[in-house]
């Protein structure tokens, strides 16, 4: 029998919209990833009765609850004992959690209130979580035939006391094992991805393939479930050939954070540095490739040249040529990449010129004119790109235009035409 | 009547942890602020039989009921033919939303597939919800004693929808006006925030005053409730001058989109120029200078001068000192701000030298570690951090040493003291 969870968070600073609920995210990616179908998440404040009626409804519909947040020292933490009513348990007093929790305070050299022994109150006959990560210990009962796992909010302590905690009492419930690898697109909206598949995607149950639309591009996920993880890699393997037999040099990678991502790991792999040279898109190539821990072993450095005086007086750009054409032009592009590789020393060097808007430029350049150039050894190339349309707002022409840079860098490492991908606008 | 509101979001890329739920907490926000009180947030599958199931528990326990996600064109976005059966309705194909959907494609240059129209049909006697940031219309109307808004999944789309559609059709459901101002504040963590203002937050009812903790900073939020918008703008006044008394130079600004905006303004208004150069932060404080659609008035360019030579090749930081003292010292800072005050030809410059980590730099300079400078006329400011502690992450750090080296400019722009604020860690 397959298992279904229910992750109920309790929280009224969720429900204001104060956080977001990323506990409810990061467990559902490691249930699946155990073989357990989580089919519902949900979210009640910090109020008895509501919380009381979230256990029953959730009693109903699934076998395995795990609930995340309340099990603070604060008056509004009240899951623990809301759930043992829900459940016609007592709570008794735990001296070992109590004990754990003045020495949790005791290494922290912090003041202990004595309001923080609530804490060590659990369901009678529980299983303790120890919380290594913070005061709140969990716990873990099974009654009326649902399993029962209680954690605490903080993502800090969610995350961590699920892995060392949670896992080892739910493997022992747990039959297969669930793995998914997520396969992304740059060049094709969603549904256009999805008509190319759609009669695969139908005739396929394990694994399952599926598309979700991401911002300026798409991800293919296969999932696959079996007795063993090399099992489910198995069943993977060839519906991921087939996927790349359809889309082809439009998958930029499998598993990874990015196009930032397969650029930065394609040019370490060859040796070669990178740099930007960026008008429209204003310094956001330079911060995506730095959101990537390690970067600086390639990537060496950027120009933001947003008025024509830097694009002359620190890449170099024909001050002639800004003058006749403007700077927003293929030849401009041409010349930003090629003064980014010679001022910052690097190998390759993307660059971007263009109008994001939210008006035409004084040359009269319409909203989504765009161009990007690669610089690398042995040539430079540029794109025009037309990221207009009604989608076509600052924040997508300047996120779209960094992926089309990056996607020149990404195909030329890969031995491929930069300039080959020219889709105008996501969908 | 005080209405209650469930968010049912729909999509198995929720429960399957691949994204996080992020359009809950967006609505929760603005639903708070316009006085309505959200009690449940709740996810299910891509799964016409827990849909509608959850639909029905949705009508039995809230009286306004807004989806997200799956209404895209693909075969498992069945959010409206699921709540058209749950209120009984039929789904009728509107010719005008084809034609909008139409022309989306036609004005992307895109070939639309013929699934695109799907996204046409919609409950009878709904009232449509035109997308100008998408492609699947939303929709809305009442059935049953419950208010039903259906919005679609991806961030980009649901948020603008929410606020230029569903809020003039929920406005008619709330009686009186509401009017909200926000309080930017950086300098302080959320929670010494709530410790100054606890007291008056607990005494006020309308307005009420309440503290979000975003990214690096915090929101003050004070909302009114009257019978008209005037006399809701004249209850926020008294407490925005208490608030002011008690947090002064911490708030830098009142409705406004963030620390870029309030030094670009104050900037323009004296006709000064700006600059940025960037080593840890790699981009980011250009990057978000140039979100805000007009910058190009101020901000001149940057220079991201992540590898050494680039700090000393293109912004002219003495050699001799990158080799005695390496990259992450105080007069790196000072000299990569008269760097591309003089390179950039701009009036104000900041810049940011630390390390972001996820390890220390070759030095051995610890994670968290980073020094800010302004050149400005009239003088160079330098400022050291250490944005250290348990939640001192790569994003988090950058994000930071973002906003302290903008907060340098705001306050030199304001004639205050751009070094008097350092603030450690976001709490």
């Amino acid at each position: 029998m397959s298992h279904t969870v229910e992750i109920l968070s309790v929280g009224t600073e969720l429900l204001l919209g104060n956080i977001v609920n990323s506990d409810a995210q990061a467990l559902s990616r490691e249930l699946s990833g155990l073989g357990l179908n989580v089919l519902y998440h949900s979210v009640v404040g910090d109020n008895p009765k509501r919380l009381k009626a979230a256990v029953e409804l959730a009693k109903s519909r699934a076998d395995v609850l795990i609930t995340t947040g309340g099990l603070g020292p604060t008056c509004d933490d009240l899951t623990k004992q809301t759930l043992a009513e829900a459940f016609g348990k007592k709570m008794v007093f735990h001296p070992e959690c109590a004990e754990g929790i003045r020495r949790f305070f005791a290494q922290s050299g912090r003041e202990m209130t004595e309001n923080n022994l609530q804490q060590a109150y659990l369901p009678e006959g529980c299983e303790v979580l120890d919380n290594a990560w913070g005061t709140a210990p969990g716990c873990a009962f099974e009654a009326d035939g649902t399993y029962v796992i209680m954690l605490p909010g903080p993502p800090s302590e969610c995350l961590p006391m699920f892995r060392a905690r949670a896992v080892p009492y739910l493997s022992r419930l747990s039959e297969g094992v669930i793995r998914s690898r997520t396969l992304r697109v740059f060049g094709l909206g969603e549904s256009a991805v999805e008509a190319l598949l759609r009669d695969r995607m139908n005739a396929l149950a394990n694994p399952t393939l599926a598309p979700y639309a991401k911002e300026g591009e798409v991800e293919l996920r296969i999932t696959a479930k079996a007795d063993t993880a090399q099992a489910a890699d198995a069943l993977i393997v060839p519906v991921e050939a087939e996927v790349r037999g359809v889309l082809g040099d439009l998958i930029y990678g499998a598993d990874v954070s990015g196009l930032e991502q397969v650029v930065l790991d394609a040019a370490r792999g060859r040796g070669l540095s990178l740099g930007t040279a960026e008008s429209c898109t204003g310094g956001l190539i330079a911060k995506r490739v730095t959101d990537v821990p390690g970067s600086a072993s390639v990537f060496k450095g950027g120009v933001v040249s947003y008025h024509c005086e830097v694009k002359a007086g620190v890449l170099g750009v024909s001050q002639a040529l800004l003058d006749e054409k403007g700077a927003v032009c293929a030849e401009v592009a041409e010349q930003m990449a090629l003064g980014a590789q010679k001022v910052l020393g690097c190998d390759l060097a993307v660059s971007v010129t263009g109008v994001a808007g939210p008006d035409p430029d004084e040359r009269g350049n319409p909203v989504g004119l765009v161009f990007t150039a690669l610089a690398a050894p042995g040539g430079v190339w540029v794109k025009r790109l037309n990221l207009t349309g009604p989608r076509a707002r600052r924040d997508r022409i300047r996120n779209l235009a960094a992926n089309h840079a990056l996607d020149m860098a990404r195909r030329w490492l890969a031995g491929l035409d930069p300039t080959a991908n020219s889709w105008p606008m996501d969908g």
